[in-house]
């Protein structure tokens, strides 16, 4: 599915001016299969504008459709990972959407934009949680298919303490991450945790001794991942998990007809041979969208786009 | 909203029998912003009677609409929190009702209205488990935001050991409080466990060395909360996590129509303001009704009353 | 329910080849309140064949209508739990579903079908992983009551270094048992994790010091079980648990519901009695299906099956 004609010829040179792409390792001149994403507004604690979330939702849109590319790690320049919102900037552009039934009915949160294209890209996430985080800083790593953190970082969803609600999905993904109980809490009180404290480690899997440790050891995951999984299936068991029916007999359905089109599949084939051959796998490089003829399998999307199938 | 015409001067004053009203601190001639609600039939370990239940559920109408009230604590006097449904008494008053279709139809879990009132009580509950839970009384405890629980209390939902099923809303709350797998543990031996055992632990935000010191945690985090937080905020988060949509796609349209709503609030404008301020924000002391118009967004009750709206 | 003609006068005498049933204790001519099912093809770490599939699954349909029988114990011979579909054979027989629309529409996976004679069988399950559990041989876990196992014990599901997707109804089980954090986590790398490790010990409700002190520990609840709980209690909490509304008012509808059909029963006045009189409860062996009118409560089937009902 890459195409020199769109697609970049580095990752690391696009011209992003709040976040920051880097190949792994990062003089290799050409795109590699795990990509560091940062924040990249370290003064201001990689506080999020409205460029910086348009820059990242644009970064997964490309890697979206790009063979070379097989996990991403999202982490911080700096001291922070992300400070949330700019509140120098504030929401008062924001006012303008409420005028007219029309604009409050197309209103979309830029947050859950970026959080949509997360969630939805082929290539999975795994967030290094380098140093603090807050409301949106925090909300956004909920997305990602796995999230470490360093020990000594803290993160807080505030929104109960400025007078607004759950933005970035975070209320569909909160309560499915970390149980009910827990989101409970942390919603309302609004207060500021340490990653270490028993009320938010379940979203981790895994703290670090220091921010550097905690970067490579995300990478050392994400290669991991982009070494010995097919892209076709780590992409629809996450579709799976996201978008599953109610009952254990809809998901049996469910299962059965997808593991049909993938049983027998080049990366089924190639999947099976390299284990019983004890050999490192080599899977195709992108998510098979014609694998699965009725995948996307869920419906509305929600985000005004017309409803897409049963 | 309060109105001096409907509201108590005083509910430490109320004429309730079975549980006990106080203020916070319990000398205040009026009410606080943090209320103790007390099982109070402690030479019965401060077992359900329908009436105990009818007034839990009359208070947490009563406070549903007093802007002087923003949280509650929930506890029992004497040893126990509550040994759950008074067996002296039993069931037999129910046989009655399931006689005719139509009585059948229409009778509804007293405990489960209770546990209703809790959760849509746009004042949050922090649970002070001092003692033993059984039964109604450790499923009353779900509806809560927040648990905390003496170290040697116990608790156990013995249902299967008495013939009968989920009350309260429990079969609701208990697996997603827990995890499906614990709430099965639990729900299929009917046993009784420390609160310290990991099949139950997840339920409580903290373990207390005393029950005295339990109630003071739990009045601490419920006067934090009280004068930190929007009543706004909470509740529509509270309501978010509990009528969420299925799909990331459907919760950041609500998400975004609900954040459009708040945005440029009073509330909204005074905790940007205290926050940039390093000061205390002064919130309105209660839910906005009229904030989003399209609040509740769910249906249908499932109480007997007709479906509210998409 | 039981009938000469139709149940087996022993369980550990019938024709199985690839799993062992015994009784508890084994030298019971007649069939015990516990059971013990094992895998049993020790030589191929109990490797799943399609044989294997079926004898477990014609095992839970014969136990669920037998009033003798109140738990299954599930374990491995030797020294695997087992080790998933055993890939000597591999999925070539499925190749053949693929051919047509009508042949791809009316394919069910069989482990699926095994997961739900499980999910649906009236006797609860507890696993005792007594060793290596890979792909089928884990996810065939998920819907029991209960899961132990021993502390060196390994699991895996590693269906994405495969090129394949999930089976046996884990999409639908591992984010309900585990949460969405750890699901996605192990879903994505693929990887072997020790029962110890704290993205998958959520799953067990206790690790053992030996493979042996596992079963030991699996039957001791079994027989708990088995003797302290009404299997009408305990199938329609489990029903409950697994076909919950959405909302906690449609809940509180469904628990009014089935509790006034349960109140009074024959089950509830004995659960009540006995533990008034401080004595073990003498409960009906089964599940009693005329108990409420309207289960199955919920619909469609999605296994071929017309839907049920409202």
């Amino acid at each position: 599915m890459s195409s020199a004609a769109t697609l970049p010829s580095s990752y690391s040179s696009l011209p992003f001016k709040d976040i920051k792409i880097s190949h792994v390792p990062a003089d290799s001149p050409t795109p590699t299969k795990v990509l560091i994403f940062a924040f990249n507004r370290p003064d201001q604690y990689n506080a999020a504008t409205e460029n910086l979330l348009t820059e990242l939702e644009t970064a997964y849109h490309m890697i979206d459709q790009d063979d070379r590319v097989r996990a991403v790690v999202l982490t911080g320049n700096g001291k922070a990972f992300c400070a949330g919102a700019d509140l120098q900037v504030g929401f008062s552009d924001l006012i303008a959407h409420k005028e007219t039934q029309e604009s409050r009915d197309k209103y979309r949160d830029q947050g859950g934009r970026v959080a949509l294209a997360m969630t939805n890209c082929s290539k999975p996430t795994i967030v290094a949680l380098n140093g603090p985080a807050a409301g949106f800083g925090f909300t956004i790593t909920f997305p990602a298919a796995i999230r470490v953190a360093w020990s000594d970082a803290k993160v807080a969803l505030p929104f109960a303490r400025r007078g607004i609600t759950f933005e970035s999905c975070s209320a569909f993904f909160l309560p499915r991450l970390l149980g009910l109980a827990k989101a409970m809490h942390i919603a309302t009180t609004g207060a500021t945790y340490m990653v270490s404290d028993p009320l938010v480690r379940p979203l981790f899997s895994k703290l670090l001794p220091t921010p550097q440790a905690t970067v490579e050891y995300a990478v050392g995951l994400a290669t991991d991942i982009a070494e010995n999984t097919s892209p076709t299936s780590t992409k629809l068991m996450r579709d799976m998990l996201l978008y599953s029916p109610d009952t254990p007999e809809e998901t049996h359905k469910l299962e059965s007809q997808v593991f049909l089109c993938v049983v027998g599949s080049k990366d089924n084939v190639e999947g099976v041979k390299s284990f019983m051959g004890k050999r490192k796998p080599e899977f195709s490089g992108s998510f098979d969208r014609e694998a699965v003829p009725f995948w996307p399998w869920w419906k509305p999307r929600g985000n005004g786009e017309p409803s897409v199938k049963l």
